[in-house]
């Protein structure tokens, strides 16, 4: 089994007294017990969304919620708006479009993020018709941060619904359900929260759950009311992922131990961090408006992104990814969300800088600049 | 934690050396480390179903790969035939009937089987227009094991597709996909496989590829052929629940140790021990035709099996099933699928004898006839 030391964005690595959890012999999950940690677990969610409403859990992946999000509130040639500009935005398009949608799309280049009056432009105009706004809050395959709250602000002022894919932003950055007025929100387990893939979250607003009396969409396996209606007795309607859901209660309690400020500051920290050794290395950030989950670098012009990688993998155990889609190649994203303390940066940014001089990308090293940040000797 | 011994139907215990792997720190799945293992595992699986078609592996409880098969086949308004006499069976009327198909039903009592002449007038008659047969192998509300060999090759002889929910019946009894002619197979982690719950895993004949062509049920997260196209790289479309393949791999390896036939005599052993001690007892069998995964048993008459269910708990630390809906107090059911071995049934066998004698149910001991059926002295 490998020993490498994961800096990808999700999964991402677990914490030794998650991993003992998920080791223990396996209960049943119609029992008390059970259903007293998946009380517990879904109220640690709720402040974790910071929302009143019951957070759902799936035996899913991400976009498994994505899904479930969308089929419990459209109807067949509903029209919906998308905001999109990477991977994981084209994913919304991609799931309406399966089911018979009607999508107005909003699409920025691969790097860029959505700015709230651009977005208030297209909603007036041509998504005028568009009953809820899908959008990735961390674009995990260009490393961007949309600014959640202020394109809900202008959602809301349309009177579209917002559905927001928030999987890799959940843990990392702070997230107010129910005071940013979202409608939908998804997640997944592999990331911030620092466990196994295998388990989607989604909290819906009261609004969702009233536009959901008319959806139409078939569905059953990803049926929200059927796993709200469960939830409220602490079950679920299908088999849950058991390990996950017990070790779930560990981890949010490692989360709330640190503060969840503290969680999020450390994220800020780390991702600061990386972005000084980008500019310390003469090298050029992605993302205008970066994520603090990962870091996505531009490969130096005539460069691959692939023999960084690779050389990282093997010279030094550090497994990073590169880029995606059309920006295979011509990107690396180092992954810093969930369990990373200040010296695994360290150790990252080191390891990055000494690949970067064998392959003659930069002699500079980071280190530097780094410490300042992680010391707070710097901004 | 719970030090409780689980002989319920589902999720069944983990052994000692697939913990272990679930313990592991996490791998990331787009690499080459854990792409060897999901083939290892697909091969594997396609030696435990017994077919040269590639397993699909699901991130998703059993029922999510139920849905998969038939959104993957039908198209709206399409007629499919349902055998029933159960939850599970009941739960291919519930899915069929959210995505518009027109349900036509042959429902036996709970605790009934189908035979195959019962099947094929069914099919002649009422079910003539039907394209598909959707059926329950095992099925676990009422401890039934319907002829999934006889039923489909009846159904074949009517032209029909075959897909049949064998949860609870892979790694329990033989099923052998290509030559039984099966069409859909669908099965979860957390039962014979002995691993927790969190993926399924889905088999479709040619036939049924042949069919999906032209499916039009709206599908995204549960589209088999993406995962067909995924599998044929060694990868999945979306995150796969990591820690479960990878421990899948190991419980493969302990089955086929075991050797495969070995593993289905022992199941039988152990259902014949459970029967011979229903016996004993002076109870009934609630399934004629039982599985060898489970033992449905008849509570007395004017008693409830809530209260052996509680007592075996409390005061032995076993937890086993009662009945479910309409069944509910009025079964028990002692589950036998996956990691047991002779030692564990007679435990289980000695602590419902001591509890139905403080119940007043029955002063009998069934060891006797529980050893003699162990240790072969009876069949």
């Amino acid at each position: 089994m490998s020993q490498e030391r994961l800096f990808t964005p999700g999964p991402t690595p677990i914490p030794p007294s998650v991993l003992e959890v998920l080791a223990k012999p396996i209960i049943h999950h119609r029992t008390a017990e059970f259903q007293t940690v998946l009380a517990r677990v879904t109220a640690g969610l709720m402040r974790v969304f910071k929302t009143k409403q019951p957070v759902l859990s799936l035996t899913a992946s991400g976009s498994g919620g994505l899904e479930a999000a969308l089929v419990n509130l459209a109807s067949p040639g509903e029209t919906v708006a998308v905001l999109h500009a990477g991977k994981f935005g084209e994913r919304w398009v991609k799931i309406a479009r399966a089911y018979g949608l009607k999508v107005v799309e909003l699409a920025n280049r691969w790097g860029e993020h959505f700015e709230p009056e651009q977005v208030a432009e297209f909603l007036a105009g041509e998504a005028k018709e568009a009953t809820m706004l899908l959008m990735t809050h961390s674009e995990t395959s260009t490393g961007v941060l949309n600014d959640l709250e202020a394109i809900a602000k202008v959602a809301r002022t349309h009177n579209k619904l917002v559905v927001a894919d928030v999987v890799t932003s959940l843990g990392v950055h702070p997230i107010e359900f129910d005071a940013w007025g979202l409608d939908a929100v998804i997640s997944g387990s592999q990331k911030g929260m620092m466990l196994p893939p295998g388990m989607a979250m989604v909290a819906f607003s009261d609004r969702a759950w009233e536009k959901n009396k008319s959806a139409t969409l078939p569905r059953f396996y990803l049926d929200l009311r059927s796993a709200r209606d469960n939830i409220n007795k602490n079950s679920t309607p299908f088999t849950p992922p058991v390990p996950v859901v017990l070790a779930m209660e560990e981890s949010i309690r490692l989360m709330e131990e640190e503060g969840l400020d503290n969680v999020y500051a450390r994220h800020a920290r780390h991702a600061n961090a990386c972005r000084a050794a980008v500019k310390a290395f003469g090298l050029e950030m992605f993302a205008q408006r970066p994520s603090n989950g990962l870091t996505a670098v531009r490969t130096p012009e005539g460069k691959d992104s692939t023999e960084l990688v690779k050389n990282l993998r093997e010279q030094h155990g550090f497994r990073i990814a590169g880029g995606q889609a059309p920006m295979k190649g011509k990107l690396f994203r180092l992954g810093h969300m969930g369990y990373y303390n200040d010296q695994d940066i360290r150790d990252l940014i080191q390891a990055v800088g000494t690949v970067m001089a064998d392959l003659g990308w930069s002699s500079t090293s980071a280190d530097e600049a780094v410490n300042a940040v992680l010391t707070g000797a710097s901004s």
